[in-house]
C-alpha cells in the first residue's frame, strides 16, 4: 500500500513533530483515496486550521514532511546556508523549510551532478522540505546581456559569461533534477518602475509560461527516473504595482489549480506601504485553500504585516546576510555587534534567547570575533538571526492558534520600535 | 577544606572522564597534604602511569581538570579556532586542551579586556585547560624592527606598527591577565641556521629570563585579584641543533623545578631527522616526572615519533590551516578535497570516522562547498582534521595503556605511506 510506504519513509524523523498517531490512522484507514494521484502516492494537502482576520494558520503536508505555516524559509543559495551553517544546524534552530536557488545550483555544481548524487535532499543531507526558486529572478537580476523571447531567456552566466538558455521547460527540468519538494514556476519579474504597457505584456507571457511549466512538470513527474515524483508547483503572481493587472493575473493563475501561489515582484525597490497595498489588493484573489508565498520578504515587521494579510510562506536573505555583517535581530530591534559599547558586555546578544550563540557566548566575545575577522563571529550571528526568525514564526503560529495574533503583532512592533536594549 | 572545594568545583564536568571515585578518595583522605601550596590549594600533579621504551603515558591534574597525555592541543590563536569552530565544537570533538597566543590576545582584544571579562576561560566559555604561549615566538617571527636587550624585546606590532616592549615580566603579566592554566616562559627562539656562538649567548639569556619568569609568576599568583592563582609555568629548552648546548640548557632549567618543560626552537625549518636527533639527545635530560611539550609539532607522523621519544604535549596549526585549504587527514594520508575525482563521491571523507563532517556529509558535498567558497566547507574540514588528531591521540594513549604502542605506530605509519584511499 503506497501510503504506508510513503508515510513510513518519513515516520522516524517526522512523526513526533508533525504527525499524531490518530492523524496517521485517519490518513491510512479513513480516507484511503484522499490526496492520492493516479500513481497512488500522497499529494500535498493544505489544511487551514485557524484564521484571524485575513491571517491564516495552516499546515501543508508534503512528501518530505508537514510544514506548519506561517513559516519562514531559511535560504541556502547554493545548497549551503552562508556563514558556515549546516543542515544539522538548521535542525537545531528549528528550520522547517530550506530554500535553494535553481540558477546558482545549475551553474555550480550543476543540477545533473546533484541528480546523480540522488537529489538536493541527499546532497545536503536535509530530510525536511526544500523549495527551489525557478531561476527567473536571478536571470533578471544577475545575468548579463539577457534577451527575453517567447520561448524563454537567452543570457550570459554572471560568473564566466557563458551563454545559457532558460525557459519554462528548462527551469522545470533543472528543479526536477534537484528533486526539491516545491518547484517555483518560471516567470519574468519586471522592474518595479516598468511602465504599465510593458508589465501587462510581461504578465501575459508569464501566464503562458506557467501553463508550459505545469505541462512540463507533469511530464517530468511521470518519468521513471525522476527523483521526486511528487514535486509540487507554485505559480507566481506578477503585475508590479498595478493592482488591476495583479488581480486579473491572480484570477488567471488561480484557475490552473496549482499546489500553491506566490506573490512575486515585491520587495524589489517599492516602499513597504506600496507592498502592503498590493498585498491587500491581490491576496484575496488567490486561492484560500492553497498556501500563499510572499517572495523575498523581509524584515520581522514585514513578516508580521504579511501574516496579517494572509501570507503562509516567507523567505529572505536578511537574517543570514545581516548576521555575516554583525547585525543581529532582537526583540528591541537590530544591534550592530561591532559597536564599542559591547567590548566588556558579558550578556548574550539577547537575554533568554535559546539560540546556540546566546546559550554559550557573550556580546564581548562575539564582538571580538567579528573585529578579528574570525569566521566563528559570522557563524554565531547567522545562527542567532535564523533562530530569531524561526522562533518568531513559532510565536506567530502560537498566537494565531490562540486567537491573539493582533495583540502579538502590536507587542512585537512596539518592541522593535523601542530600539536597542541597554 | 580547600581541596574538596577545588575538586568539587570541577567535579560536575570532569569527574566522569578524569577522576574515579577511589582516586578522589585517595586524594582527599589518604594524602591530605600532597600537592598543596601554602595557600592550601591543589597544585599540578603529574602521574606517570605507563612507559614503553621512552614513550610516556601520564595524566596531569590542573585546576581546570585533568589532562590525559600524550595530548594534542587544539590551537585557537586569538581565542577562537579558525574555521568557524567554537569551544562547544571542541567539546564535541574530544579536545582536552585549547592553546591561545599571548601576543595576539595582547594586541586584540587586549589582555586587560580579557581580565575584566573574567579571563580567557570565561571569555571563550571553555572550562578545560588552556595553555598560552609566551608571545616570544610571535615577537621573533611576526614583529617588525625588533631589538633584543637583556631586559626584553622592543618591537613593532605586526598589525599597525605601534611600539611594544615585552620581557619576561610583561609576558607573565599578560598571561596572568588571561588566566590560562599553563603559561609558557618568555624565551628567544633563535633561527635554526643561527651560528653556535649566537645560540650559546641566546640560550644563556633565555635561562636568565626563565628565572625572572618564575619570580614574576610567583608574585602574580600571590596577588589578591589574580584570576588563576594556580597558574602553572613551563620552561622552554632551546639550543637550535647543537646537542651539547641543548643538554646543558636542559640540565640548567631542570634545576628550577618548574611545572613542565617544553622543547622549543624545533619544527622551524630543520629536517625531521634533525628534529628527531635533537629529541633523542635532549629529552632524557628533562625531568621525567614532569610533562614534556614539543612546541609547534606537527604532522601525524611527527607526533608518533615524538611520543616514542617521550613527549606528552603537542600543538600545531596544521590540522586547522590544512582544513581551511581543503586538505584533510585520513588513515591513508592526506586528501585534497578540491580534487575532481570527488565530484560524485557520496562517501564521507573517511569511512567510519565519527567527526561531525563524516557523520553527516559526503566528499561530493564538501568539495562543492569548497569550490563555491562557502565557509561551511572550511568548517567541516577543520572539524574533521581536529577530530582526526584528537582521536589519534586517544588511540595512542590506548596503545600505550595496553603496551602495544610500537605496533600501533608501525601500523599508522604504514597506513599514511599507503597513500590516499581509492
Amino acid at each position: 500500500m503506497p501510503w504506508i510506504r510513503i508515510i513510513g519513509r518519513h515516520l522516524p524523523m517526522q512523526c513526533e513533530k508533525h504527525f499524531s498517531l490518530p492523524f496517521l490512522l485517519h490518513l491510512v484507514y479513513l480516507e484511503p483515496n484522499a490526496n492520492q494521484t493516479e500513481r497512488g502516492i500522497i499529494m500535498a494537502k493544505y489544511t487551514l486550521m485557524k484564521t484571524e482576520g485575513r491571517a491564516k494558520r495552516a499546515q501543508f503536508e508534503t512528501v518530505h514532511g508537514t510544514i506548519q505555516t506561517p513559516v519562514f524559509m531559511n535560504v541556502g543559495t547554493i545548497g549551503a546556508i552562508k556563514g558556515a551553517v549546516s543542515t544539522q544546524d538548521l535542525y537545531d534552530i528549528g528550520t522547517q523549510v530550506e530554500l535553494s536557488n535553481t540558477y546558482h545550483l545549475h551553474v555550480r555544481p550543476g543540477d545533473k551532478v546533484v541528480k546523480q548524487l540522488g537529489g538536493l535532499h541527499k546532497f545536503m543531507n536535509w530530510e525536511r522540505p526544500i523549495l527551489t526558486d525557478s531561476g527567473g529572478f536571478q536571470v533578471f537580476s544577475l545575468a548579463k546581456l539577457r534577451k527575453i523571447k517567447e520561448e524563454g531567456v537567452h543570457f550570459q552566466s554572471h560568473i564566466d559569461g557563458h551563454k545559457i538558455f532558460m525557459g519554462p521547460e528548462e527551469s522545470m527540468q533543472i528543479q526536477s533534477n534537484l528533486g526539491s519538494t516545491i518547484a517555483m514556476a518560471f516567470d519574468e519579474c519586471p522592474s518595479s518602475v516598468a511602465d504599465r504597457d510593458y508589465v501587462q505584456k510581461s504578465v501575459e507571457r508569464t501566464t503562458r509560461w506557467l501553463a508550459r511549466c505545469k505541462t512540463e512538470m507533469a511530464r517530468l513527474n511521470s518519468l521513471p527516473d525522476t527523483i521526486n515524483k511528487e514535486q509540487l508547483l507554485f505559480g507566481i503572481n506578477q503585475g508590479a504595482v498595478y493592482e488591476d493587472i495583479r488581480i486579473e493575473h491572480a484570477r488567471e493563475i488561480a484557475k490552473m489549480d496549482l499546489d500553491g501561489y506566490a506573490v512575486g515582484g515585491l520587495a524589489v525597490g517599492e516602499t513597504h506601504e506600496e507592498m502592503y497595498r498590493i498585498l491587500d489588493a491581490v491576496v484575496p484573489y488567490l486561492p484560500q485553500d492553497k498556501p500563499t508565498y510572499l517572495m523575498g520578504v523581509g524584515t520581522p515587521a514585514n513578516i508580521l504585516e504579511g501574516v496579517e494579510r494572509g501570507i503562509d510562506f516567507f523567505d529572505c536573505v536578511y537574517p543570514s546576510r545581516n548576521g555575516r555583517h554583525g547585525h543581529v535581530y532582537t526583540n528591541h530591534g537590530k544591534m550592530n555587534m561591532f559597536n564599542a559599547k559591547y567590548e566588556l558586555d558579558t550578556r548574550p546578544i539577547e537575554e533568554g534567547c535559546g539560540c546556540p550563540a546566546c546559550r554559550h557566548y557573550s556580546r564581548a566575545y562575539i564582538r571580538h570575533l567579528l573585529k578579528a575577522k574570525e569566521m566563528l563571529g559570522m557563524r554565531l550571528c547567522v545562527l542567532h538571526n535564523l533562530y530569531f526568525y524561526n522562533h518568531m514564526m513559532e510565536e506567530i503560529r502560537d498566537a494565531l492558534d490562540e486567537g491573539r495574533f493582533a495583540d502579538y503583532k502590536k507587542m512585537r512592533l512596539e518592541g522593535f520600535a523601542a530600539g536597542e536594549q541597554k
